[in-house]
């Protein structure tokens, strides 16, 4: 189980599995002042981004993941006018965010301008939204810039990092959690990708609690597939300002752009907890 | 990407990807009547059981398919009294049909005996029903047992087969479906296991064709997750004799036993369909 020219390799240490896949070349390989970053072409799963060795995306299967981090959250707000996603520098999420027609601005904070530039190259199916006038791509650091935005500015949140290590860390601290609250308008919304449900209830779970204790009032963690990560089962914790997001389900319904996951059923699906889940954040939250 | 002593590794040659998890030991290997059987010792999954090379189950995430193929089928039946396992030879299904006390009867139908005594075995805790006086093993054929048996026998049957390759192949034919809907009761429910969405579309679609062309008269694909599977993600799909089974929801909010990942807002959540699939059923089912 060793990466080789065939294959590319990620090992889960801590749960002791590992997922492979077929390879025909390497495209890319470069250290950015923040991390290491390389692209493959793939056999079965197209292009394939892998930052510090861990699988960031593949061209064949990303769709789960930027259609789920993105239209939940979006039609749970009832007008989310400005939206911000932090680290998201694939641009997927900020593509599926310009497909609604309500949003006015999208601001993609990403800290490694090297992760847009190299997915402009090799996926460019996911910055077709780039160029849209509504879209502002910073190079900044994610942590900074809620410290530094002013109170009630934005609507939506979407914190689209890497897992929390390296420059992904802070982004899971009450600290950070703190300043976005501060960042959103009444009735604003955050979700943040919060990992494998089954492998990582290390990282779920502190996470959650630490929103709760920043001041969020209400927490929905989001269940859905992702073959190509961990367990292929991943999830995004969504959390309200002030009150449940109530989902505007009509909107929903009559959504005037395709997806290929998200609908009005799968959005409904992804909030239903499985017993273990319940269970855990009893005993893991207090 | 090669098995070693220290990993097993199944390949997905079809979809160009690997799945491997790290092993302390090979407790067991031999080749019965039927297929090649394997048990390993994993260092992060428990027990592991492999046939013909495919994984079969682990004892940490099996809960996640057994739940799924036996709670939402039984909480959709209004009285299952008599419901038959085809398959299932390591008796997790039966271990979980019998938690439901209406259940008068569950007869396994197993055609290796040999898996069934490994289970025994090597996974204990998936055995401990088969005592149960409601109980009977049968090591038999289960296309040659729908053919035999009478009309208007049972009330539920869940297939829980192998894939469609060696003994498993007979169980996804439109002959094998039409004798099941003459064994079925009136308002009798089948479930079958029907692979992945994403990555066995060639198999869940002409097998629901296979279903509707037998007779049966509505269709549900429930999706949920299985990391040892192919893609993490599996399905299960569920076919009615006649009309819609209705859920039970109040008997599921009150069921009278644990589970981990089954409960009331699970069993609607698996029942919600992407739309890629959506759109597979209308090209691939024509």
């Amino acid at each position: 189980m060793k990466n080789t020219q065939e294959w590319f390799t990620e090992i889960d240490e801590d749960n002791h599995c590992a997922f492979s896949l077929k390879v025909k070349r390497k495209l890319h390989e470069e250290q950015t002042p923040f991390q290491k970053i390389e692209i493959y072409e793939t056999t079965g799963f197209g292009n394939l981004m892998v930052i510090d060795g861990f699988i960031m995306l593949s061209s064949r299967d990303n769709f789960l993941y930027h259609e789920m981090m993105t239209h939940p959250v979006l039609y749970s707000h009832p007008h989310p006018r400005e939206v911000w996603i932090i680290g998201g520098g694939d641009c997927g999420s900020l593509q599926e965010v310009l497909k609604h027609k309500e949003v006015e601005s999208a601001i993609q904070i990403e800290i490694d301008q090297r992760v847009t530039r190299l997915s402009e190259q090799y996926f460019p199916e996911l910055c077709q939204a780039n160029d849209d006038p509504r879209a502002q791509l910073k190079f900044e650091d994610g942590i900074r810039w809620v410290e530094n935005a002013p109170d009630n500015c934005v609507d939506v949140i979407i914190v689209d990092s890497t897992d929390p290590l390296g420059p992904g860390e802070g982004l899971f601290t009450e600290g950070f959690y703190r300043n976005c609250l501060h960042c959103l308008r009444p009735q604003g919304l955050l979700i943040q990708q919060s990992e494998s449900p089954l492998f990582h209830p290390h990282i779920l779970h502190p996470m959650r609690k630490a929103m709760k204790a920043a001041g969020f009032e209400q927490l929905h963690t989001l269940f859905f597939p992702q073959p190509v990560y961990p367990s292929g089962w991943w999830s995004g914790t969504l959390a309200c300002k002030d009150g449940l997001g109530k989902f505007r389900a009509e909107d929903a319904r009559h959504k005037p752009f395709s997806t290929r996951y998200y609908n009005e059923h799968t959005h409904r699906a992804a909030f239903a907890a499985p017993d273990f889940f319940l269970e855990n954040v009893g005993r893991l939250e207090k």
